[in-house]
């Protein structure tokens, strides 16, 4: 993989161009892109013209993959949608612009599932092709994991960012919501949708998400402290697979032999309800997001998200309404109990990448933090029996990013200086 | 004008049909769009087509304007942006589709300032031609007023639907925050972006609201109790003009004497901040959401909204994420308040529409409550010495959208009664 902050620091020293980062990408992509399909738009000669004049910018020209539900200008967008294919958005998403402002280059839009729904999309797993790279960021997640970019943008509705960076082994980061703009991406859950970033490590999403908001959240100056963590099973911990079970109970050993102080947490019985809301809040929503494509092109949409839809109309907004009520009390009664705690450490999914492609994983570990509005972060590092990544998963409290992803890092660190001994 | 109620109940009852009301706007258009300019787009022969189709609905085939910066595929869109002249979206916003499935005709787009910015567009205002419409929703708010339309959707950011709606002497409606989702708009700010409505009177943007929203909103099904209200006349009375402040005086004896139990009431300090912070949280994300036009098509921008972009490049984020959390403190304590009133009396703009086409007027008296994401109601009614109408504004507390709304119609059918007198 490629370390966005090994290259930038590389490029500020003056011994490598941003022009070299794009052959990197170029020689990784015409060695497995075929095989992977991270990608539904490239524009390698675009990015060779222009990189070099970006070096001096806070991004340092480097490659950006951009997942497709991000209106962009100078490549087709289409949602993942047969109906839209080849559509031209007439401006370029708020991210999409945050990383040209930043120096950044737009290498090419990665695979998204229909609509960033659980309707799968082809893009396969680099650490194994035959398993599902996870969605509904499937193209983000797997082009960084194979080293065909060192950076990508994706989003998450339920578990779309943490999901595939767990399922292929690499850092994603789901900041607090609306961190990061919306505008201009085709829109699945108003409330819900977050925008969030894959690098190889934690320090390089903190690094990218640090040049394209202006936000002090650069984690690389100096060593992570140990932070505080709780482990959180959920009342969902018997869904998580005996080999995941194991490796969020040997994170926090690990952990806790690096310095960090680890108690475990049992939450208050309304984070169980939460859960329920987030399919409430979320379907109530895409039914009225997705209402043109429901009515007008419902006969193009895919078997599973044309389901969800089809129930997501009987939801009344007398239900809508008391999720979201429910969800503004589980908020407050989040934002007390993480007083006691730096960050809360739980799967990150219920398992490794399920094989094939026919589904993309569960958001199972996933909603209940999306709903709550909390900073995630899928923490790379350990593996499975098969050799498949199992992602552990660091969750802060809103709007305190930093912790988290300084938590993560650490936890990184300490995960890899395990598996050397 | 034409009310929307009156016309449903009509085409309800039988005695009238959805097509020949598309031949009363069609009347109305003829006789007064070349002179006022409330369209960028008509479709008569459209909703003349299949108008008589939706009489069953719960619209009743209504005809609705639609402002230009939602997404529309069977007109174009352009966000009253040169630059966009002519584009035509893939999909329409979530309103739009909210209007077609409740059985209304979008029977054309209509004039938004540049944008939906302070940037004025060429609308005239129906009741004095000499006059601005106030903007973002110029046309919206003239086409109703000149009767070419029932009911017409725009958005408000700042004062863009009470303004308009106060200048032109119509009903407008502004719902709490994401009451009415704003997917497919073109984003100005996202956290106060509010999609609102305009029509002849209260019960008629009411049932409006209620028949595309799916909530319990009409209040013509019995007379409005008495409620209670609130004079907030707040620090920035100096800059309403002697007529407005008399205006607002005498809506709270009139609506005293009609029953309401009127008290006084002088806002807590951190509202005045409050005011300041709404600048903030609106240019900083008006840069960002805004950013592909500002970067790419600068040139064509306006004079009024290139420099606002300007001076918001500067705004950090630190005076933004500070400006953020003192705003979700302004509102536990805006709910705390409103626990001892029904709603607020305040102006709806400072003035009277201003002469002349090269302003839209001032958001004054508009900014704090988009800010704290209240429902705001424009009640028309009251008239300044030279015939042009004086709106008063109703405030209410967030999602307690149907007391704010009957509580401006007790007020209106007050101001309807005095004028009589």
């Amino acid at each position: 993989m490629l370390s966005a902050l090994d290259l930038a620091r590389r490029i500020e020293a003056g011994t490598l161009t941003p022009r070299a980062v794009v052959e990197m990408c170029a020689q990784a992509i015409a060695a497995r892109e075929a095989e992977i399909g991270a990608f539904t738009a490239l524009d390698l000669e675009g990015a060779r013209r222009i990189a070099d004049s970006r070096a001096a910018l806070p991004l340092r020209g480097l490659p950006v993959g951009i997942k497709d539900i991000f209106d962009t200008v100078d490549f087709p967008t289409a949602y993942g949608f047969s109906a839209y294919a080849g559509h031209r958005p007439n401006s370029d998403a708020a991210m999409v612009m945050a990383v040209r402002r930043a120096g950044g280059i737009i290498l090419g839009k990665t695979v998204t599932t229909e609509l960033a729904s659980l309707q799968p999309a082809g893009t396969r797993n680099p650490r194994n092709p035959a398993h599902t790279p996870g969605g509904s960021s499937s193209g983000s997640a797997a082009a960084v994991a194979a080293g065909m970019v060192p950076l990508a943008f994706g989003s998450q509705t339920g578990g779309s960012v943490i999901r595939p960076a767990a399922y292929c082994g690499v850092a994603g980061y789901k900041p607090s919501y609306r961190l990061m703009p919306t505008v201009g991406i085709k829109t699945f859950s108003w409330s819900l949708d977050t925008v969030g970033l894959f690098g190889a490590g934690i320090e390089d999403v903190a690094f990218a998400a640090a040049t394209t908001t202006g936000r002090d959240l650069r984690i690389d100056r100096q060593a992570p402290q140990a932070p505080s963590i709780a482990l959180v099973r959920t009342h969902l911990w018997p869904d998580a697979t005996p080999d995941m079970q194991a490796a969020v109970e040997r994170a926090a050993r690990i952990a806790e032999a690096a310095g960090a102080r680890v108690t475990e947490l049992t939450l208050p019985e309304i984070f169980e309800d939460a859960i329920r809301y987030h399919g409430i809040v979320q379907d109530h929503e895409a039914f009225r997001a997705l209402a043109y494509e429901y009515d007008m092109h419902r006969d193009k949409l895919g078997p599973i998200l044309s389901a969800q839809l089809d129930n997501a109309a009987a939801i009344t907004t007398d239900r809508y309404d008391d999720a979201r009520r429910n969800t503004r009390r589980a908020r407050q009664v989040f934002a007390e109990l993480m007083a006691t705690t730096d960050v809360i450490l739980t799967p990150s999914a219920p398992d490794a990448a399920p094989h094939g492609l026919s589904a993309t994983g569960k958001p199972t570990f996933n909603r209940l933090w999306t709903l709550l509005g909390a900073p995630c972060v899928n923490v790379p590092g350990l593996i499975d029996p098969n050799g498949l990544p199992l992602g552990v998963q660091i969750v802060g409290r809103f709007a305190r990013d930093k912790i988290a992803l300084a938590a993560a890092r650490h936890l990184e660190a300490a995960l890899a200086q395990a598996a050397k001994r």
